[in-house]
């Protein structure tokens, strides 16, 4: 190379898909299923002969943005959003699938920071779980599609229809932290046309403490999953991942039980609107019976169903419920 | 509505997510599962303990066309092709995850359509299998990822690496049809630049027997599932999906193996580079001890490892060696 010739990067468009594989499951922590990566499909263990299966997608432009995000980010976001609705049921996660659909002009080095953020999301938030399968293939729009499946361990799953009048409603994790992130990012790091500009590190370093902490919780989210599998097996009645904003995963948990659930906003916190209305949580909403030994913060009461599925402080809740990409996502904005 | 306004159909961006989904879930069988659809994973029984994973995406460009493929045709091929992953380890599929990321602009028709051909899949390639979960979000590329999950129903897994020096070869289904449907779309039906030109249901009756079916292949494959199941319960000992080209496939499980599979191009049908090098064909692969009771065509013989780990007619094949994405797809090409 010369001076005359820009350094560039090694794109996924020069590699082969196996080249590219296995740059990532170099950098995976080795399978422990009966049959792992490589076959037409792996085979997993589920000693109590039920598996929990569940699927979320991260696509650019609504879930992400490549100004905002670094590979890593990304790899353990992906990871994580979906560890948490198996944990959600009361699962262990056991293995994750991970269909990548990149552009051609992708750098590798996305490819193994990605890697190297669903291995730490495996690591952190649910050992003993890798990724045993996936597929990779070229897109126009980055889109990262993960499965993630799990194993009840001989429990009974704790389904969202559970909750029944009298049990005490708590949340596990924080709240509007994530959606306050949000906020950051696009109050601080877009254009005059709404645009993402890149987050720098010197950027982030210049944050005061409590943006950087909002920042880290929408970029790379850390669902509380022990706290969540110690819950089912307290004995929660119901328990959900809060990805959507808790006024809108609550009246869904309510609508489910056939309850309405009263929440008090003085156990919100400093911002009880962006709590209830904020998105990308990844904490759990449980329901727990009176005589339980509870996990979490008491935030309400499961009480008769009324006229709402959720109330809160007695009235109808008509602030902003919550993230609908089909409603919410203004390709415009950015 | 007045005749000055043109009829416009409701697209998915008018509504809201559940609005969608209840839209598709209507036009799907009902769930068997522990926990079907509608909580935060689906609960699956798999009495063996065992569970087989597999995941494949579809994306609008490299692998598939609007203007070719109706909204039924994606939603048939994007669950028939995983079905046959769950299939070619022996294992009858139980489930389906399909997470669908569209446009705005998709419109509720498309929805509709997609969720009648996941159902034909499923009722005619795999019965008892449903659709279990899934997730939707918007993107600026139509997006199908696909999760199939399977039960082995107490059988041992038919793996890649099984083949044995003196097994013989088999093919279960199709070579080259699907290719071939796909050369009958890029020559007849693009325009001068190579864009896709709509598929008609005239354009479609005009063609002849030949062309018809292997546009059929291409568009809505149907692999031979029960009899994949026969060859696993019959005592093979390798097997798998030909979605990459046989050529491409059959290196691959000669690799897994470590042994060198011998092809006959005189069991290979009219057109043996067409069967070699074409993709998606979504037969099985199959390798029978001497002994077996074979199911399919035979093609060749494994032997003890060479300097290829293919053969055909005794040398290394050099001809087209199947489908890469990223090295295959030209976005300019169409």
């Amino acid at each position: 190379m010369t001076d005359a010739e820009p350094s560039r990067e090694t794109t996924v468009g020069e590699l082969s898909e196996g080249q590219i594989l296995r740059g990532i499951l170099d950098r995976l922590p080795p399978s422990s299923a009966p049959v792992g990566p490589g076959d037409d499909a792996a085979v997993l263990s589920v000693p109590d002969g039920r598996v929990v299966a569940t699927t979320d997608t991260l696509v650019h432009g609504p879930d992400f943005r490549l100004a905002w995000s670094s590979p890593f980010d990304l790899g353990f976001k992906a990871a994580a959003v979906n560890l948490a609705d198996v944990a959600a049921m009361g699962a262990r996660p056991i293995a994750l699938l991970v269909a990548l659909a990149m552009p051609d002009a992708t750098p590798v080095s996305f490819v193994r920071g990605f890697a190297d953020g669903l291995a730490a999301a495996c690591a952190e938030l649910a050992p003993g779980c890798a990724v045993e399968g996936g597929d990779l293939t070229v897109s126009d729009t980055l889109t990262i599609a993960v499965t993630a499946l799990g194993s009840l361990d001989g429990r009974a799953p704790v389904r969202r229809s559970g909750a029944r009048v009298g049990d005490g409603v708590y949340v596990i994790g924080e709240l509007g932290e994530a959606a306050r992130g949000l906020d950051v990012l696009f109050e601080r790091f877009t254009d005059a046309d709404g645009s993402p500009v890149a987050l720098t590190a010197e950027a982030r370093d210049a944050l005061d403490a409590a943006d950087a902490k909002a920042l880290s919780r929408q970029l790379t989210p850390r669902p509380p999953l022990a706290e969540a599998l110690r819950a089912a097996a307290s004995g929660a009645t119901a328990m959900m991942d809060v990805s959507d904003g808790l006024a809108l995963d609550a009246t869904r948990l309510a609508d489910a039980s056939g309850v309405t659930i009263a929440l008090d906003s003085a156990t919100l916190g400093d911002d009880p609107a962006r709590a209830l209305g904020g998105g990308e949580d990844h904490g759990f909403l449980v329901a727990f019976a009176p005589d339980a030994e509870p996990l979490g913060r008491r935030i309400g009461t499961v009480v008769a169903r009324g006229a709402e599925a959720l109330t809160v402080d007695g009235r109808a809740w008509t602030g902003r419920v919550g993230w609908d990409p089909y409603r919410d996502w203004d390709a415009g904005r950015g």
